[in-house]
């Protein structure tokens, strides 16, 4: 890629555009709220809304168009039904944004794979060569690159570390299943935890304070959802044979609390030679990571 | 490739070399027990026994190597340190088989991987672009096929879905973690699991025919195991975004009294849309994928 890049990242609560210099810096960045509608074309309205608003910011024409979508997505269609956009099922954007910014290629990819794409190239995962970059927040997700390029799987969904399975008899979580780390280390899961326990406070955040600041049920909800997260990165590693794990997400920011029992729980779960020496590291990118991720995607192309 | 492969499977039982077509039959065979010796020499000279009587069985040159061989190895090195081996801890087997079959690619990979790429060219994985294979044996071993290429990770050691965590509080494994897959569902395991229950069987072989006459406590062992190899194989399926699960080893041959919990857990478990369809089928080679797919390491070169 040698010119400026489009990039969209389309989620449930906004649709974000920006312009991406070739060396991954986001020098442009204006976003929509995801509209509430049942029509896939309001919603369409909104996200072409920010492409005319960054394609007029750009000095030049782009070179290129990076979609980050929320799950799921159907790669070899280019459609997107991503779960918190209901109004789009099967949403055709790969073909709707090439209409609309003619004359470029474009490509998308999952949000998980865009955030540890972006990570990779500017982030805490630069040098990994088989790294898992995954988010902790409402949910929990991720995506891998393996042998130093992006891995989109069979349908574009790989990675979706929050639904694997750490505890068969688990409770029950919002993809149908049952014992995912997401159903048991997502904040609000965390949260709930905590608040059956007699906890008093209302969230995530307030947890980590809580944690951050001694309180006992707190720091038992946060050595609960990282005993949880560590089984699922051990096991990651153990199929995937990774280098570096790389953490982002709201959750993520609450420190210590998550992240010395975390690699305690590694310690106890990662045993094999070859993951023994994961290295399990904050992300630095923040929110921005999805849209230099987007970028990367067209660095291949 | 286009000639015949020399090709070896090297275990802590039997180092058996072998010939294979370009079309991926086998069609030469020979066996010698792993020598229980602390010389690593004396266990290079079994090695070497079966190259020189599969070299005097080829009727012209081989075309190149193939070694599949017990894990960890350690690919960058082109070593390894078979747990059954302990004469051998970073043996440089890929040196000494180029230096005893000289001017031909010589290709190293684990054998699960090797177990996988057997499957995908000539037995029940065939036609699937993102594959595991997997072993359910004393042990529980696999390898990935993504893309249509073999993934070996970074040091040569994905796949190794055995000791993926499926229960952070479960039972202590032979790798030092706890919960790990194969601490619950190798042979050894399921028998040791109905002993304590009150079977009074010997292993997981007299296990099967007890669960295939309705035994209560071989059934209930069989869907406990069954469990958490469906949660195992919907976690790998939901990070590596696959379309076949290929089971071999002798644990998979007790059928239905194992295929059948698992299919039901794996409706539990295997709730994603892209993971809902997965296929999971019986392997169709048997001891012989291995040494086909170490001659398919060399197709891509």
């Amino acid at each position: 890629m040698t010119g400026t890049a489009l990039v969209l990242d389309i989620g449930g609560t906004k649709i974000a555009a920006g312009l991406v210099d070739p060396d991954g810096r986001l020098r442009y960045e204006t976003r929509q709220p995801t509209p509430r509608s049942d029509d896939p074309e309001k919603v369409w309205a909104a996200a072409e809304h920010t492409i005319t608003d960054a394609l007029a910011a750009a000095e030049r024409t782009v070179t290129g168009v990076g979609i980050s979508s929320a799950g799921p997505i159907h790669l070899p269609d280019g459609t997107i039904s991503p779960v918190n956009i209901p109004a789009w099922r099967g949403f055709p954007i790969r073909d709707r944004v090439a209409a609309a910014v003619d004359g470029v290629p474009v490509r998308l990819g999952g949000d998980g794979l865009c955030m540890a794409l972006g990570e990779h190239w500017r982030g805490a995962g630069q040098g990994a060569a088989f790294l898992l970059g995954m988010v902790v927040s409402t949910g929990i997700g991720g995506g891998l690159i393996l042998d130093g390029a992006p891995y989109s799987g069979r349908t574009g969904n790989a990675g979706h570390v929050g639904h694997m399975i750490v505890d068969p008899d688990g409770p029950p979580c919002s993809c149908g299943a049952r014992g995912c780390v997401e159903a048991i280390a997502s904040g609000p899961h965390l949260a709930a935890w905590a608040r059956e326990q007699g906890w008093a406070g209302a969230d995530a955040k307030e947890l980590a304070e809580a944690a951050s600041s001694g309180d006992e049920i707190a720091l038992r909800a946060f050595r609960r959802g990282a005993t949880a997260i560590a089984a699922m990165i051990a096991s990651v590693a153990a199929v995937c044979d990774l280098d570096q794990v790389v953490i982002g997400g709201g959750v993520a920011k609450a420190g210590p609390v998550l992240f010395d029992p975390l690699r305690e729980a590694l310690r106890t779960y990662a045993r094999l030679d070859f993951i023994a020496d994961l290295r399990v590291t904050t992300a630095a990118l923040g929110g921005e990571a999805g849209l230099v991720g987007a970028a990367a995607l067209l660095r291949d192309s």
